[in-house]
């Protein structure tokens, strides 16, 4: 019997547990053994007809010091007890898997250190693009590769958001409230419009393909709340789209990130990507470009991920080096180095032609012109900050 | 210093070579220690001033008695002498890693089954999908999943050519024609335009999913050598486009499989990979459905999997336990129960719809009805093939 125990029973945790109930007899065949949930740790009520009632404890040391336990899912989301949990765990020699991204992406160093020093794992799947295989291959398929750019919609509300408003002209609060109607976005949807979910994910995926932490707080992080209906039909206008974008690339040691609205040519890969599904494109130098792309939240999906991992610890005990170390203050670019192309929208469309270099302008409606820049960097955009009305960012 | 060998220099064993030398400093970095091709087996001239002039060899006995030597890339293509090395380095102890489909498909249940009893590897992540990750994703990052259905644009040359006829209205003679000349076809297309290469990677693809041997003699494959610019127009009539499908399904323990050009809507996510890209979806019972995208040839794409593999022999020593074996004979469902909706082009929509239940009109020009059915099987299909001109299955 294969034992392992689950921190946390909200969506993912019951997701986890039913995972493994269901699809119990071919985890047997491929594992040789039977697994099973011996504990639930959760402080909630649970109904006694609960599948996993009998298994549900309070006291988080009664599994930390059960020795029959060698991987423990932390789904409980939060960096406090999360966090001190975790590290117990680890530093207990037992193997973590976590579709925790807030604890990832603000702890994961120490967390990998301490792993790696155990020789157990901490695994985190589950954390980027829900039930899309991501980390995974980036660590092992990719990894004859030197990878230079991922540019994500890491974000499902978001993109929800963002789908409605293009294809039923929805403004931002109507598109939002649907999506809270249909339990995608959160009452409190901040974390996820504002951007922050989508900052953390970045910063994961970064920090393990560069192997130096990206600090989120060093990121430019800008939400979907400000995107309008004109800048709907701005896009529009250039057979676009907007999507809120996650990105990272290394240039000369240095890793440029931003998550923000961007605009996005229909035909291209992640354009078409709508609804809750996230995609992420990953660029390098031998394979090109590739596209992994799917569910990126739900119960269900969310739990493949978690209990993938749980698998891959109960397969080979061995630390699998999933590693990143703290990086000099420098290596995130200060975001007024950033760069790209940006759509400005003004009514001054000469004086911003005089000090930028403009490749097109795409419409003009009542004196409101809509350019389109050479590739500048935002220390250059803000040259021009007092004409213009709005900028975007294309992709 | 790790040395490894590579069996056949040519398109995919020169990429191998060039992706050891241009990431030399990353690779190190990852594994701790300089990897270093050894020996290059190939029978081929080869420039003095070519990079791996002093690697060449012509002796196979000579990789295969160096101890030096753990892991060895065979990309020589073919099932003769591919198929006599492979084993021999198999029973030495040394992992292999191929590109070769046409060895994976024929001889992989009996190579694998070698390699589990000498506890090496035998992986083939560049034989499906090319730079794509999906072998190893199928079996650590679904492996959570009961995976029902995979469904794939398999083959670059033939989406190259269909993606031309939809665009540009080529027929395909001449579509055929410029993948030759581009490179993306063979003087001698068959083993792409007949589908034969597409039936060999939903065989590795349903043979890893499912445990148990797709011998490719059973798949129904029908290539796209029929498809003409009336077919086109009947797509174009139902808002879809067609591409090559592989596709196997399990259902109560018999396996589904087929290779044949098939309809499928504009707007769902295989509808749009277009010219020499493959894409793979995947249904699993929690993950629900994921896409992976990307070059499915190419020189350092397929490179890019086959080093990423060597990464892996390199890293961690153990069998990755990638296994199937043989198979009832009543596995593969004969082609005749095989299921599905189906556009048939008929100028006796009468009769049909006497036989078949008929949920479609499409179209009728001079006479002509596109009628589409409900699912069916193939075995009902032929009750009408007397009053039908052509059929195309749908997606």
């Amino acid at each position: 019997m294969l034992n392992v125990a689950v921190m946390g029973y909200g969506v993912v945790g019951s997701g986890v547990c039913e995972v493994i109930r269901t699809n119990r007899k071919s985890l047997s065949e491929k594992l040789g053994d039977q697994v099973k949930v011996k504990y639930v740790l959760d402080i909630k009520e649970v109904a006694p007809d609960d599948p996993e009632a009998s298994q549900i404890i309070r006291d988080f040391d009664i599994l930390l010091n059960d020795p029959e336990i060698s991987v423990v899912a932390e789904v409980m989301g939060g960096a406090t007890f999360a966090y001190d949990y975790t590290k117990k765990l680890l530093m207990a020699g037992k193997h973590v898997v976590t579709s925790n991204k807030e604890l990832v992406a603000t702890k994961g160093t120490e967390l990998l250190q301490i792993a790696k020093e155990k020789n157990v794992n901490y695994l985190f799947e589950a954390s980027v693009g829900g039930g899309i295989p991501i980390i995974r291959p980036l660590y092992s398929c990719l990894a004859a590769n030197e990878i230079n750019r991922i540019t994500g919609i890491l974000n499902g509300t978001t993109n929800y958001i963002l789908t409605k408003m293009f294809r039923e002209g929805s403004d931002f609060e109507t598109a939002l409230r649907e999506a809270q109607e249909k339990g995608y976005a959160e009452r409190n949807p901040s974390a996820d419009v504002d951007g922050i979910d989508a900052c953390r994910k970045i910063a994961i995926l970064a920090s393990l393909v560069f192997g130096k932490e990206v600090d989120c707080a060093k990121v430019k992080t800008v939400g979907i709340t400000n995107i309008t209906s004109s800048d709907v039909a701005y896009a529009e206008k250039m057979n676009s789209v907007i999507k809120l974008i996650g990105q990272a690339e290394l240039k000369n040691q240095t890793v440029y990130v931003s998550v923000e609205p961007r605009i996005i040519p229909k035909g291209t890969p992640l354009a078409s990507i709508d609804d809750v599904f996230n995609g992420i494109m990953v660029n390098g130098n031998a394979i090109g470009e590739v596209v992994f792309y799917g569910p990126g939240a739900g119960k269900l999906p969310t739990a493949s991920a978690v209990v993938a991992d749980i698998i891959d610890c109960l397969r080979n005990d061995h630390n699998r080096e999933y590693f990143w170390t703290q990086a000099a203050s420098d290596f995130v670019a200060d975001s007024a180095d950033n760069f790209g192309k940006y759509l400005l929208v003004t009514k001054c469309a000469d004086e911003v032609a005089q000090k930028l270099n403009i490749t097109d302008r795409v419409f003009v409606t009542d004196g409101e012109w809509g350019l389109v820049t050479d590739v500048i960097t935002e220390r250059e955009l803000d040259t021009v900050s007092a004409y213009i009305e709005k900028y975007i960012k294309l992709c």
